[in-house]
């Protein structure tokens, strides 16, 4: 299992006193990007394949605050993946006392020149990369 | 039709120069507040009631991208209500050419002193106010 | 004197309940670019010259706080304006009471193809409009 | 000297391909947190004593720009420091080859229920931990 940490920052709060909702959006990227790096396949050799994975959709259940201090451990995980689409789960926990703090997924397709393409056929290495990722 | 206009700024976009996906979220912040407003709720009357409607959970379609310059028209509305959960949707449309740049949803509770209460039961002139928004 | 009006968001705040410091420096380059759009120079007629416009330095000095919901009325000025180097002031009011929120400084310069050029030279015509801005 | 690590985000980035100037404004206030927390004064216990440290001002010069994926070294250090009146001095360096991405300063003054005192009255413990780190 892949976690990424990371600690909560003073400008990330809001006047709640808790980490304001929109940063764990942020946060589900930083830990995507480092899974992919974890996994062989780092963002800045998909982009020089002239590939982008854009996000396509996501959704967050919110479920206890984390605040300006806490260290949050993000486990990733490729829910889906079918060649053309990924999902990639997020479960996130203050590392304090494994509290969940949200868990979330985010939905990806694959588009080259602008275009949506078969990751598959465009590209067989990283296709393999991220098919090794599918849990049975 | 409640809409909120909203131009997409520099600081928004990313390297793929369109707006970052995770400001949509914040957007949505500004429509449900601005809506709230309009309506007569202001979430300053709310949190002067002791009451916090804190975002319980989210999901987004990003459909087409927008970037810098763009004004963005966020049509709000009650998707549904029931004195004790509220969601609220949100379709973003590229005012330019009624493009579809996002579709989304957000879901609500509502706590007095950190504990999920009924607005029905613990205001009801708040309550009559969102009930009024929901659509047959 | 130019102006431009920013309402403070829910976001934008921070566990003092106040607007985070980071936040301004977006404000003023909204406000820049509102007032360059405003003296006939918006932003996308420089980007299509093929010319930027980067952020070389700033400073600025909080004074009072502001919150969420607070209206802030941003004067913007051109402070200085040489050909090669630009600086712009941002006094910022709070609208309810004129209570000074911020005072601030951007300095910028102007690149082609990455290297800093004159404006004066490169482009006469945006030139002119700035040069007209300098206060005597 | 005090260093502090900071990877540049993607959601950091703006469409120049580079880490949009607000987020350094971020980052020190990260690295500040951190320096604070290494010398044995958390902000944490900082607030738990009642006293608050705004940021009064600051500036800041971009020399070097910076992208997703690189790594920026923060050295902190306390620049000035009077008992009533703290300056934190950054200098951002990228981790691959030493140049000076930013460098800049920020003035905090401190507050116990809303009105500036004197640390060095207000609390010698965290007054002598400060002024320990004040250069010759």
């Amino acid at each position: 299992m892949y976690t990424y940490l990371r600690k909560a920052q003073y400008h990330e709060t809001d006047k709640m006193g808790i980490v304001h909702h929109a940063n764990y959006i942020k946060w589900m990227e930083e830990a995507r990007v480092d899974f992919l790096e974890q996994i062989g396949l780092p963002f800045q050799e998909i982009e020089a394949a002239g590939i982008a994975s854009p996000v396509a959709g996501l959704s967050i259940d919110y479920r206890t605050p984390c605040t300006f201090g806490d260290t949050v451990e993000i486990e990733v995980a490729v829910e889906k993946y079918t060649g053309v689409q990924l999902s990639v789960s997020y479960t996130m926990k203050n590392a304090a006392d494994g509290a969940v703090v949200a868990s979330a997924s985010s939905r990806h397709c694959f588009l080259k020149a602008g275009r949506i393409v078969s990751l598959k056929r465009e590209n067989p290495a990283f296709h393999e990369i991220l098919r090794a990722q599918v849990r049975d």
